[in-house]
């Protein structure tokens, strides 16, 4: 399975609506592949948001990111993200909940 | 819920190695109040593995550390480790999966 986890730095007082962007949709994340979507806040920093993301295969995510809901709820939170992002990509090794 | 999320790095060839020590003991974390443990292989560096855990509260991942059994997986990986660590803590705030 593929993993995907980036943080994202929002436009101060900007943080709590970004990840009502993120996490108002994931209802339909499943259908379209993806197995965990974790949204966190950052307990460091007030602008920092950190999600951690498992998908099928590297396709379904890409694929989801040409979904129009995907697409809208991106093109919402772009002003309210100062496009400071990191990411890194993983292959799932095993753990627990997954 | 308290999230937590690190990356390290293995000396050349031990990947394998840290990730079954870190995988092996996971049935047990449930029990001390995990209820994600998310190890993947870096998909862009043979020797970085990503780590994404939640947990109830900040005191049960504190007193997870403690434990023999992880204190011992954790001795048994140092010497497989070159100390190169990211780490980040993050409230958890949604998402699917969970």
């Amino acid at each position: 399975m593929f993993g995907y986890l980036a943080s994202m730095r929002t436009t101060p007082g900007h943080r709590d609506r970004v990840i009502a962007l993120l996490t108002g949709g994931v209802d339909g994340l499943r259908a379209l592949g993806c197995t965990l979507y974790l949204v966190g806040a950052s307990a460091t920093d007030d602008d920092v948001i950190w999600v951690t993301e498992v998908w099928e295969s590297r396709e379904h995510h890409e694929a989801s990111l040409s979904r129009p809901e995907v697409r809208a709820a991106i093109a919402e939170a772009r002003p309210m993200l100062t496009g400071d992002v990191t990411s890194a990509e993983f292959t799932v090794a095993g753990g627990l909940g997954i």
